[in-house]
Parts: C-alpha cells; structure tokens; sequence
C-alpha cells in the first residue's frame, strides 16, 4: 500500500535561507495522499463531496537535508496503519537527482463527518487505503 | 476611508532570492481589508457568514522595492471606489523603519451571494465600505 | 513563444471560500515559468546560479471563475514581449475538465544582477525567452 | 522562559474545509521565534547576518481544534531544552476567544555556519535563549 509522487520544488516553497520552507513539506505530504487517492481511482474531493473529511490530528516530521529550487523531489507515501475511523501514513521525501532522503515523517488523520464527530470511513474508501476491506 | 496596519515580514513569507515573494503582497492586502472592516467595528468572517462573498475578481500590483525579513511593514488601505455590487480597493506598502514604498497595488471585488449570484453588498457593510450609505 | 504546463489544484491552495486563493495563481504562474525555461532545455537555477535574476516588477490578473480543489488546471505560458533587461509573460488559466478560462494574467519583470543593477539578459536566455536572439 | 503571541488568522491561511490549514500552523510557530527573540531585544534576521543558521531538524504537532477566519489565536511559546548547539521549542496554541486549545506542538532546531556545519550557539543568542549563560 504506496504510492510514489514526484514533482519540482517551486521557487514560491522556498525561503531566504535558499532552501525549500519545512512547512511546504506538509503541503507536499497532502499532495501525496491525493495522489495515493487519485492512483486507486478516487479523488478525495469525492470524499469530501460524500460528507466525510480526513482530518489532521497529528503530524511529525524529521527534516534531515533541504531541498532548493531546481530540485525534483520524489514522495514515497505509505498507509503504516488502517482503522476503522483512523489512518497513519508514513512519507519519505528523497531529492530525486541525487536520491539523498530529506524528510521522514508520518500524519495521523482521523475521519469525521459534516458535523464534525467520529465517523467509520465509508466502505469505497477503505478499498482505497487498506489492503483488504473487512 | 482608509486603514493603516502594520507587522513584521514573516520569514515563511521570503523565497531564495532572500526577500518577500511577490505572491505574499496579496496575503498582506487581504489581511489589511480584514483590518479596515474590524477597525470600523466589523468582522469580514459575518459578512461571509451573513451569506455573501467579497470575491477578489482583479488585481494589479506594482513592485518597486523589496521587503526582506525582519523589516516591519506598514499598508496603508484605502477605498478608492464604492459601488452598490462592487469596491475597489488601493493600496501602498511600505517598510516602516526606512519609509520605503514598497508596492502600490489595487483589488477590484464584487459581492456574490452563496448561489454565486452579482448581489448588493448589504446595508450594514455599505457603511463599512462608503462614506456615505445611501 | 508559448508553453503550456498542467497539474492538479493541492488542497492547501484553497481557502475557505472553498475556492482556489487568489494568491496562488500567482505562484502558478511562477510555476509555468520554471516549466518553460525547462522545456527550452534551460533551469531558471541556473540563471540565478550565474548571477541573475529575473525580479517581478508588475503583476495584473482577471480572476474569471475559481477553481476548486480536485481540478486539474492548464496554465498556457506565453512571452508578450522581450527585451534586453526586460520581460513580460501573459498567462491564460484553465480548467481542464471543463476548459473553463479561470484566469488572465500578465507578469513584467526585469532583469538584474547580484547587486541590484539592472542588467541585460544573457546571450544564453535571450535564445530561451525570444524567438530570435539579437 | 516562554513568550506570548497574538494575531488573527489571515484569510489565506485558511483551506476549503472552512479551517485553518495544518500547514499553517508552522508558520505560527516559526513567526512566536522570532517574536521570543523581540522580546528579548534580539533580531532573528541578525542572527542569520552574522553567519549562523537555527534550522528545523524536527517539527511534531497535535492538532485538536480547528482555529477559523475570524479567530484571534494566541501562541505560548516555551524554550523546553537548550543545549550549546541544539534548542526545542514547545508550543500551545489557543483560540484567545474561547481559550480553546487548538494545537500543541514541538519544534527541535541545530545550529548551523553557512558552511553548514553544527555549530555552537554565539553568546549573545545563549542569553536570549537560555535562563543563564555558561
């Protein structure tokens, strides 16, 4: 269960050190977990449309070398657990000229619906990120 | 009808080239009509949540000097014109330790209600936006 | 003298209109500048690795109709006029799915060298940003 | 040892689930730095002009409530461990309103030359950084 993404840093993520901002990072995650979505045929847009929302409850990220405009940056997503109501991935970002890793990192997201409470991910979308749905 | 407001450049704001990107001028700008609404006693949030959107439908930016982190900016907001559907807005920034005019920048807005028709900008922010409510 | 550069809107770009933010069209559009100095064989990196760079000096922008997270949007690049120490690009946003136009745009910019002067374009990015360099 | 920061919540920092982007609670926490380092009579951008960098090495956060357009957020920042070469910053998060706490988080940072090389913290910074300089 990953997936792979790749795309060029762009001068707006970067900041006056020269190197890419770590928040953009987080934006990059994101950007991954649509794509997860968008590579088993489902946009995340549909989930949101359907009344449910993947949100955010914790984040952590380990920024090992920067990444500067110019490069080409490769995410390698992964799904590390599945739950009912919960998901964790786990995403290695690597500088993809040189493969040097520049961030690890995992979010922990928790799905609710249109009023804001606790909710089962609705069966489509557990084929979407556990292997098997049961 | 004007607002001045003034804060510091945050470093997330600045690019590689080691000053503000261009792009966080427009953040600044809305920041500072949400500044002018409050300074006259109204939340833009009650405007959106009253059913209408002041949607940004032109903007044209002039960037004469750059703001770099650390710099302290102060912009200077004013109605340059006042319409029953629309507003035109006007804008100078400056660095505030040297005086520098930074950019010189204007936003043309229509107000739309959520069915994203034309609408007229309702009374209460009618004297938010004008001199004169009539 | 064109070049046309497609991706999907991230979730981050969005705000809580629901819609694209207005501000990061323009980092799109920086985008399809990186994208046609590429496709010319060129990296704007290098550009400024040899000392140059290519500073915005005015931006103005029609924003027609939003995008909305899930769509795919095309960005048609295009050099308006070329000369020595200066550049304009006009842009045309699109929606792909639909091809709704969503955006108009033009960007000036000059060039200059490390210490702020303006400068002429080298004979290099002359060949990539005009049709024919004399 | 902590400072405190109080700003509104930009516009364009929200998304399109109508909340405050993940992402752009970082920038917060970045901007509550360098306003510790104000307080204290120092100035972030003086520290990198002397040669030295305090880059991020890892970031964590906990996102347990929403901040919207509209909220004024407060942030308590808190130097949590200080070694010659290493700081961590702890972070809490409030929607000043409600006095909800939104988010709680960490930041561990290196100093680095413009070599790139760890580099032990100058004087001047253990002071504005540290309960006593030894």
């Amino acid at each position: 269960m990953f997936s792979e993404l790749e795309f060029y840093v762009r001068y707006a993520e970067t900041d006056a050190m020269g190197v890419v901002h770590h928040a953009s990072y987080l934006v990059y995650m994101e950007e991954a977990r649509s794509h997860f979505a968008r590579e088993r045929g489902q946009s995340y847009a549909d989930f949101e449309a359907s009344g449910y929302f993947l949100v955010v409850s914790e984040a952590e990220a380990r920024f090992i070398a920067p990444a500067r405009y110019g490069d080409k940056v490769k995410i390698r997503i992964e799904v590390e657990e599945f739950k009912s109501r919960r998901i964790t991935f786990s995403y290695k970002i690597y500088e993809t000229g040189k493969n040097t890793l520049l961030v690890e990192a995992r979010t922990r997201h928790i799905c609710i619906n249109k009023e804001g409470q606790l909710s089962v991910i609705p069966e489509t979308w557990r084929e979407v990120w556990s292997e098997k749905s049961d």
